[in-house]
């Protein structure tokens, strides 16, 4: 019985025109990753799920994908009651020892904690891999997606922060965006304020909360934080810090004024001019650094500079963002290496690029020839003459069938082809091949050689 | 509690090391692939259970990572006899819907079968993903590893079987291998063999059998057949015409004259002769063809030409194989799509180019310059010039921390830099740079320009 066939819902196929511009984006980033001195690293899909738990947040641990386990999956089970009905939650770690990869930042802290004896340390690395997540389909969000992220690890230096903001810079350019705006905070500077309007213990509700300010706006941020047991004084001395506005450099005046009684405050504030400082010495082309003090991303393990990136003169939410994490390998028993990453979120890229119509032709599907084939000794010389084609490095195939031409050129047409190259018995005769563009539809007929020249130059 | 961090067996994390001669050779294989005017194609890491159950035999199902449901995975669950010792099984669809992908042609037919209506057939696809099986791991097996896949699907001309060989050709080539064997065959000719000695029924015992002859030998192979209940005397006549010894033209003569009575065996050395006549116009430049009528591929859905390839010299099995396949999408409801490809396993040939030292210079993972760190002015002049030599495309990377000298350079030379770059307060107020090599240990004290041109040219 024939199935009819499907792929799971929030995972897709990427065919031909897609990958293209895909490989497009992901070769871009690489380029610009390398010639700033990262470097590969790739890590299983599967981590075993004790690696996994716990580091995501509760509701994060439910949407990890597990693997069952293989065989008998059961057969170390006992002492169950069947009638419980949170079995399932309890038999999970019996009979799944595996999941697939969450995120690559936990996997990369794993592996650093690993080899951190062999590393040499400061480590910056790149990694370009799918990760899954068990989330409800929607536009733009897709149970299996690439992240594109670089770290450097064991340095705590500012200069590895302010460089991730050029790489930005760089990476964006390369891709074709005319504008980005990075938003910049320091987690000691919301620590800070915590600090002042309370207790620095108030760090992670505050920054759980404001994380949510353009999702869900004031009032229900401070509904939250008024679960979060943060009374209404405190909630507004925060609203009035966060939405202070002026320029970068009024920002950092004042919230220097505001942390007079925060050392960790005042750190935050010294660390951004610092960064922002040494953003001189890498002209950047096409990014304007916001310092935002309502930034405060989601993620728990960030302890000093945090960054989101957008496109500007869109609406569109974020392109990427990242952090600097102090202690991320100490889950795993190795303290002290101290880093900081970005992320590029290539799909929510490629979405935007598509709809600013930014991917360059060459980013597209195509080949520059395809013969036709005409069989006999038109098919030979066709052989002969792709077989020179490809020795010169130019694509080019030749249509297997010798069925009619209507259906031959049809093919070319959808398949993006450059030319069209007819070599039929008159051509071979001659030592001609008959070239038509495909886009213009020109057609001449060249000496061999001179067809490979103008072939290569296309 | 920290964690002592492991990975599951059979997963591999890959250093910068690997993943740059990975990367060499994934590059190589589309750089050849995309000439020949194959496009690039990516599938889902997770199939339906349903999807690829049933298509690798008893064996291969077993094998499959299979994912279990989000949520209560048991809620849907009901009539469950908790004594049957089979329960396991019974249960694992229920809770499974979703695995992981266990090769890469399984999904492209899944895909062809999906998208037929709109495909630009012939369709030439490469995919380059990871696959997964529970193997038991041993050296050289892996439960992560890449396949590496070229498929023309939608074209029955044989004119794409040779072409095959010819890219077999041109990738080992390019990765730098002395000299290839490409051993080939054509199932058809087994079914001629299997009709001659008894039914053209016996082609898929005989094929799985004598698929084990180089693992096992012929006296197991034997006991094989008899086990499939081919009687002695067939047995004999097998291995007379799969072990007939001479040159190609000599074996295909020997076959025509066996096949006098089997039009399938005839059709198959008639398509042997015409794939081997077509390479003429390929010029292989590494590659021996040879005929090798024992040749028979594991895989069921074969129906023509069949390929092996080893590397000359070594004893070290196969590095890729393929063939023609009349029928895989039918079994999702789509007849009528012949296709033929061929695979390259990528972990077998990073091995084996290990093993012989293959890799070239530039695969290893280097980078060109990096800068010392001496703080204050020497600090800025190098970051100034690290911006220079980025914007000409160079990789370079300045250490981070002002630290001491000793540390710096153990960091260069441990990261493999082709130079380390001195600015400090002199050479800042002198224009200048100091370069050392770190391969020779040379040391040069040059003008700005005239070191970005050097670094240019290394």
């Amino acid at each position: 019985m024939a199935q009819k066939p499907s792929t799971p819902k929030g995972t897709r196929d990427f065919g031909p025109q897609v990958m293209s511009k895909r490989e497009f984006i992901v070769d871009t980033l690489k380029s610009v990753f390398r010639k700033y001195g990262y470097q590969p690293l790739e890590t299983p899909s599967m981590e075993f799920l004790s690696v996994l738990a716990g580091k995501y947040g509760e509701e994060g641990d439910q949407l990890i994908f597990k693997i069952i386990n293989s065989g008998d999956y059961l057969s170390k089970v006992n002492g169950i009651d069947f009638a419980d009905p949170e079995l399932f939650k309890k038999l999970l770690p019996k009979i799944c020892k595996k999941a697939l990869r969450y995120d690559l930042t936990v996997p990369f802290a794993r592996y650093a904690a690993m080899n951190h004896n062999e590393l040499n340390l400061p480590f910056k690395r790149y990694q370009i891999q799918p990760v899954w997540r068990a989330d409800r389909p929607q536009k733009g969000r897709y149970r299996e997606f690439y992240q594109c992220d670089c770290d450097v690890i064991g340095s705590d230096a500012l200069i590895n922060d302010a460089e991730l903001i050029a790489i930005y810079d760089e990476a964006f350019t390369a891709l074709g965006f005319p504008a980005i705006r990075l938003l910049f905070n320091n987690r000691k500077i919301l620590a800070g304020i915590a600090e002042i309007v309370g207790s620095i213990e108030l760090l992670a509700p505050i920054c759980m909360a404001i994380d949510k300010l353009d999702k869900i706006g004031e009032e229900r941020v401070k509904e939250e934080l008024a679960v979060r047991g943060i009374i209404d004084s405190a909630q507004e001395a925060i609203f009035r810090i966060i939405t202070f506005s002026g320029t970068n450099q009024e920002k950092l005046a004042f919230l220097a004024d505001e942390f007079a009684e925060s050392e960790i405050g005042l750190s935050g504030v010294e660390e951004m001019k610092e960064v922002l400082s040494l953003l001189q010495y890498f002209n950047l082309s096409i990014t304007e650094v916001i310092v935002d003090i309502s930034l405060a991303r989601g993620l728990e393990y960030y302890t000093g500079s945090i960054y989101e990136v957008k496109a500007v003169g869109v609406d569109y939410g974020s392109l990427g963002g990242g952090g600097r994490y102090d202690d991320l390998t100490g889950i795993f028993g190795v303290n002290g290496m101290s880093g900081v990453g970005i992320s590029f979120g290539a799909d929510r890229i490629f979405d935007l690029m598509e709809m600013l119509d930014l991917f360059p032709e060459q980013s597209k599907a195509s080949i520059t020839a395809i013969l036709m084939n005409f069989g006999g000794v038109g098919f030979v010389a066709s052989l002969k003459f792709l077989k020179q084609l490809r020795a010169e490095g130019i694509s080019a195939e030749i249509y297997p069938e010798h069925t009619k031409m209507r259906k031959q050129f049809k093919f070319a047409d959808r398949r993006n082809a450059t030319y069209s190259i007819s070599i039929g018995s008159d051509e071979a005769a001659a030592g001609t091949v008959k070239l038509k563009n495909m886009e213009t539809g020109e057609q001449q007929e060249l000496p061999i050689d001179e067809a490979i020249e103008l072939l290569k130059s296309s």
